[in-house]
């Protein structure tokens, strides 16, 4: 009786698991047609994923790809990235930050990293945090577009952040975390804000 | 004599003027079809614009709109934007920043401002430039997508920059200028540079 009942739900439970785990939604760099106007208009915060979903590796080093095709500053590139996909570790990253229960939930997370030398005056200092943050954006844009939702968690420059996230991390000195951008199949559907403000626009001066 | 030369070649002469002052190239975000993916990659700075072409102001309007797209810390909103499309405006901006000749063959220049209490402490003080930065990206991947050059000249955090160019703006106390983005129809045809390295990634830890 026992076996006829598993016999009978073997598959719906197979289905099951494979609506969780299938990416089904998720989309690669060749199939992702979504325009850049709609990514940019249409991408949101998403703090809610499906839990035990996966994302495929070739899709995460397509994301960091578009990561790595941000402009950076006299081409200094001052870029890394760690890549957590354990649901272990996922937990720990999760404990490490504040503002970060998304993770729990989340089948992966990118960690940019800067690697500069802070105590260096002039233009390294001056323009690494905005090479970091279009990497950021990059990346933003480009997993929304794939059909993966992402939020932009905040780690630098708040200093408890950054230096709990490089001990979990087991960082050299001079290898920054930037921000951690928790990735999943948006569990809800998200409303993108409209944040046109045409009084925000000067023509010709101030 | 004089006469039927002129009837001769008004016609030739209008072609002319038409083939570099109309906007043949570039698109609304209607009809901008470029996938997120192809923005994200083949973006590339252009320095060098067809002189006397015009942007019409609706495009410059869409790529504030995806500006004011960019995620921001708390929701903050710290921007707001000069745009510049007189002639004389941008040779007089190109004059105030060591690094913007490019200005004085674009159409227009967009320049991103943030409105920040700089004297506080914490959050605010910690998010605003990756706000702008975000900002930024956004409209260099807009304004490629609508088959115009751009290029992100950088201003804060360099003081003499800063300094110059509130001066030349005549900004307020508290409004800083952040970035300038020269835009215009490019004049030649640049390659995107590939910048994927694959030795940047750490999967699961450092």
């Amino acid at each position: 009786m026992k076996k006829a009942l598993f016999l009978l739900l073997a598959p719906l439970m197979a289905f099951a698991a494979c609506q969780s785990k299938c990416p089904e939604n998720v989309k690669t760099t060749q199939e992702a047609k979504m325009s850049a106007e709609e990514a940019i208009l249409t991408r949101l915060s998403v703090r809610s994923f499906k839990e035990g979903a996966e994302i495929p590796q070739n899709v995460l080093t397509d994301i960091l790809k578009a990561g790595m095709a941000a402009p950076s500053a006299m081409d200094r590139r001052p870029w890394s990235f760690v890549v957590i996909t354990q649901k272990e570790r996922l937990k720990a990253l999760a404990a490490a930050h504040p503002h970060a229960k998304m993770l729990l939930s989340a089948s992966a997370a990118i960690i940019p990293l800067a690697t500069v030398d802070l105590s260096q005056p002039g233009m390294e200092k001056a323009f690494w945090i905005q090479d970091m943050s279009a990497v950021t954006e990059n990346i933003l844009l480009s997993a929304h577009s794939k059909g993966l939702g992402a939020v932009w968690v905040g780690v630098y420059s708040v200093d408890e952040r950054v230096k709990a996230i490089s001990e979990f991390l087991e960082l050299p000195a001079g290898t920054v975390p930037f921000s951690i951008i928790p990735l999943g199949y948006p569990a809800g559907q998200g409303e993108p804000k409209d944040k046109f403000d045409e009084s925000r626009i000067h023509w010709e001066k101030f």
